[in-house]
């Protein structure tokens, strides 16, 4: 078979992926390394490739093996940009597509090279920018879920303006609130706005409400330019079910213009082991990025998820790695955090952060409006 | 705080998910079982909730919980339908949203009660749909993939050619070919819908191509009506990157009308062990229909993967498992499979399945009519 192809031209730009290899004697690790740099590109038998630029270009190549202390391998594949396409879902599938059914095969981190991180614009506004749109220079900032579901917009609402008007930076709807008959979503959404611009109206600040875009795909896109025009601040997305493209999409539309919250729900299992799966440094920091998020949830280690530390760091050190112009974004650390967290947490993930808590505001006490001055008072103590 | 709304009523129609709990002793699975209820629907502290619709109803309540042998712990989860919405997004979300970050949280099965199997159509074709395209009444059905990666629109429609001369069924674009500038989407598409149509004159079969939709989502919708126009007879999706939720618009659209099939690439980790995530069961089966999917790939247990047996085998019924209306749809059994193992396979899956060889039917010899003919010729053998 003739695999000539004239427009088969390749710039010399590699893409670099960091995997660690999990379970394998030294052999079986070297030919998984191998399997990787053709299953992730060729997907064909190797030995009927003819010598020529296909074979020796688009196929990965092993760029180091590193035997680890803990008994596992690293491996740095590289791979052509042009087997991306330079759109981030062939990018994903060139990373990670087929080899997440391979045992034992974790992928660790990204290095892209100056034609991949130009083709992704990254987050519109990143940490500087959501400072901006708060007006808050350097302290940590706070966040906080309208919920349980089940409440009515109203109810909803009221609790956004005692949020709003105790002094929380940022609130999001739950992210099970969808479009549900007890809770309609353009209803939530106008009267959230109107709640927290009355709040702000009292207080001078610039708390923002990002509603949650669920729902079918038929009702996506015009659920944000609902969101947009109701006057909302943000958007949140879970891209599980919007798909790994679709805040990406959001982000660079100049016509929607919004800064995007990443709700990590559904994809857990990507991080629940370190032997397979997505590290959170890539999950919740470079992706979140490469996917346009200016805000990235993840499960702090104190909470009810409770990961180990090492994977918060490795979330929060992948949402500030240098990646050419992409801007760098917020961790956002939830899932139980409590006000006595704050100082610990300011040190461990810096003051470039969102905390998020929810649960514990309401444990905190019967006045919303005094518990979320109190947060307010514990995160300005800690920065400006 | 006011919990009272009055649009929150409840059908009694409940969504049954059965869970398995790892690594946990009674006590915690107990827990576990508790916070799953809780953190699935309202995700709200349980103490601050009143009595009354909202904690009652719309919390998860705890049908079952059985030991099993191995150690592990099986619950029986329901939830009132009407938190889902009756939409596929929240549905996930629901059964399976935060506590993928959960330790221990295997998802195993899915029993809907009626309004929600109306909410999701399922299927448009379905196992019977698909064999009446073909004409082919109960043999197993043959797949191929055109690669590899790197080739130009006319070679890849070349080797369509050559399969479908051959007698293969359908025949798919590698999930690893987008839009890559040495292979243009548009161009590869109306080559390939030419050659197979030329070669199915020839036959008088009826082979159906199946081209890749992948891509930036801006371009997702234009590709399929492309697609469409230029005459593919179905279309490829990887719902891991389009959103869980794009085949079943697609599915739904009368517009579309066209059988689709599932790629899983990058959903792998979710059943890559029995200890968390989702069961194939779910994945490759139930799920894969609740999104509207015709044809099912996963890899097979002989193969580049391998995955246990046991795991194939729960893919396999999670396909035909009754759903109200909602259609079985096909098992593909894919990831290096070779003519040898067909019989094992028939035995294996049953007749209602699309056997996918595509690197080994290259390794078969170099002449792809014969290769493709003595292949058809097995399946034949096996069935009518």
């Amino acid at each position: 078979m003739q695999y000539d192809n004239p427009e088969l031209t390749f710039s010399g730009e590699r893409l670099r992926v960091r995997y660690t290899l999990h379970g394998l004697n030294e052999a079986d690790a070297r030919r998984i390394a191998e399997f990787i740099c053709v299953e992730q590109t060729v997907e064909f038998p190797y030995e009927l490739l003819a010598p020529g630029l296909l074979r020796d270009n688009l196929v990965g190549w092993i760029e180091t093996f590193v035997p680890l202390p803990d008994g596992s391998y690293e491996v740095l594949i590289s791979y052509a940009a042009e087997s991306t396409g330079y759109e981030l879902p062939q990018f994903l599938n060139v990373v990670f597509g087929n080899i997440s059914f391979t045992p034992g095969v974790r992928l660790e981190s990204l290095d892209l090279p100056p034609s991949l991180t130009a083709a992704f614009k990254g987050p519109r506004f990143g940490r500087k920018g959501i400072r901006e749109l708060l007006g808050v220079s350097s302290r940590p900032l706070t966040s906080t879920a309208l919920k349980p579901m089940g409440q009515s917009p109203q109810q909803l609402a009221e609790m956004a303006y005692q949020c709003a008007l105790g002094g929380i930076d940022i609130i999001k709807d739950d992210h099970g609130l969808s479009d549900q008959a007890f809770c309609p979503f353009e209803e939530r959404v106008v009267r959230c706005v109107e709640a927290i611009a009355r709040a702000n109206h009292q207080t001078g600040y610039h708390c923002l409400y990002f509603p949650c875009i669920s729902g079918p795909m038929e009702k996506l896109l015009a659920k944000v330019r609902f969101a947009k025009e109701a006057g909302a601040d943000g958007l949140m997305l879970m891209p599980a079910f919007s798909g790994l493209d679709m805040i990406r999409m959001l982000a660079e539309d100049d016509a929607v213009g919004l800064p995007i919250m990443f709700h990590p729900g559904f994809l857990g299992t990507y991080r629940r082991t370190p032997e397979f799966g997505i590290s959170p440094y890539v999950l919740h920091g470079q992706l979140s990025r490469l996917m346009g998020a200016d805000i990235s949830i993840f499960p702090h280690y104190e909470g009810r998820f409770a990961p180990p530390q090492e994977e918060c760091r490795l979330a929060a050190e992948g949402t500030r790695v240098p990646m050419g112009d992409i801007k760098p974004n917020l961790p956002s650390p939830g899932g139980g955090v409590r006000p006595e967290f704050f100082e610990e947490m300011r040190d461990f993930y810096g003051p470039d952060a969102v905390f998020l808590v929810a649960g514990n505001l309401h444990r905190h006490g019967p006045d919303l409006v005094e518990s979320s001055r109190h947060f307010r008072a514990m995160v300005e103590r800690l920065g400006e």
